[in-house]
């Protein structure tokens, strides 16, 4: 993933991630009208924590948190005018290697909320137990946290012939492509259990391809899923 | 502060705020051992947060920290052999422009905390409230917010002729920074009021000067206080 903003950065070539982020809008807005127990979910001290995990930079990720906030804002409101609204801490989280000094420079001086940058792989354990709200992740995912080593194993059946892909490749590449994700997402799923508060809310944007149907014959819009 | 860890970087040059950090080792786990009320301050959640206000980047951050779990554990574990141990979160502080790229590079891959990096001067607010057990800065606090404007302007009286420093300077000129600094720390002291959880602690570490004494013939072991 290239930092910075220049021309070749990702900051400057996420349109697609955006669309998704975009489209995400309305069914996130809707999970925390309809499914969002604020006052099971925030205790006292009135604080809403978010997690935006595998962030990079550019404006997808603060878009998609202030969503989140503005949605929040709104419930809260709906409650009368006389509630105090609860302060926002927001956890931006992405590889160690991800230009987190780019992120941070381009997050608005008037923004509503407390930033914080967090380093490391969403496959493992970033935050203290019970202590996130609400979990974000939008077109990360389906990212690997590693290379399976038979892949650039030549003895290896699985061997991919130094190729980064598993098109058109032999079932065994794809299965251990389809193994390491497997192990990858439980490991998130373990991870956020203990993270997330008894209540709090997890939004996973993900691209996915309904079987037997070619990616080459959908559009964004086609294959885009929230769970 | 110049970023990466080149010749010329901070991180390789901070040899004196390295002596600030060992110089306060004994001091920190003094207090935490002597003033700290663990069962007051760690909630159910068992979770106990640390800042770290004006980090920079290198080695000495990271010094600070673990010398503050360390003393932490070590006080848990006087309290017997069932305890359950706390997990610890840990906010790295420092302006904007810092370079938390080598920030988050340096850290151990063994760490025994939560990392977050925190962007934003400490002159305002950075934690939501009543969300921090331990703030620590470390020769950090003497910068100021910002160059007062009346020293950059020629027809004031507190023009400083270009200079950086206030050495054998006008009494205007020494005025205006000494108002600076105390509007800075007021604005620090009143952030963190917020922040700390009642029973909290704050160790700040600051290169002080007795009065009509000349900085030129001490040490930095004369002048090192922690509050």
């Amino acid at each position: 993933m290239k930092g910075g903003v220049g021309q070749y950065s990702y900051a400057q070539n996420s349109s697609a991630q955006r669309q998704a982020v975009e489209a995400a809008k309305v069914l996130i807005k809707e999970a925390i009208a309809e499914k969002l127990d604020i006052k099971q979910v925030i205790s006292s001290s009135k604080l809403f924590t978010i997690a935006d995990l595998g962030c990079s930079v550019g404006i997808n990720a603060i878009i998609a948190v202030e969503n989140i906030i503005e949605s929040m804002n709104l419930k809260h409101q709906s409650f009368g005018p006389n509630q105090e609204a609860p302060e926002f801490q927001v956890f931006f989280n992405d590889h160690v290697s991800n230009d987190f000094n780019t992120l941070f420079k381009s997050l608005p001086t008037d923004k509503q909320y407390f930033a914080a940058g967090v380093p490391g792989l969403f496959q493992g354990r970033l935050f203290p137990k019970a202590s996130l709200h609400f979990v974000h992740s939008s077109y990360a995912l389906h990212w690997l946290s590693k290379v399976p080593k038979e892949l650039i194993d030549k003895n290896s059946p699985a061997w991919n012939k130094g190729r980064i892909h598993y098109t058109n490749s032999l079932k065994e590449v794809r299965d251990t492509y389809s193994a390491q994700f497997a192990e990858g997402i439980e490991s998130f799923l373990n991870a956020r259990a203990q993270e997330l508060v008894s209540g709090g809310l997890m939004t996973l944007i993900m691209p996915c391809l309904p079987d037997g149907i070619s990616y080459l014959h959908l559009k964004i819009s086609d294959f885009l899923w929230i769970y």
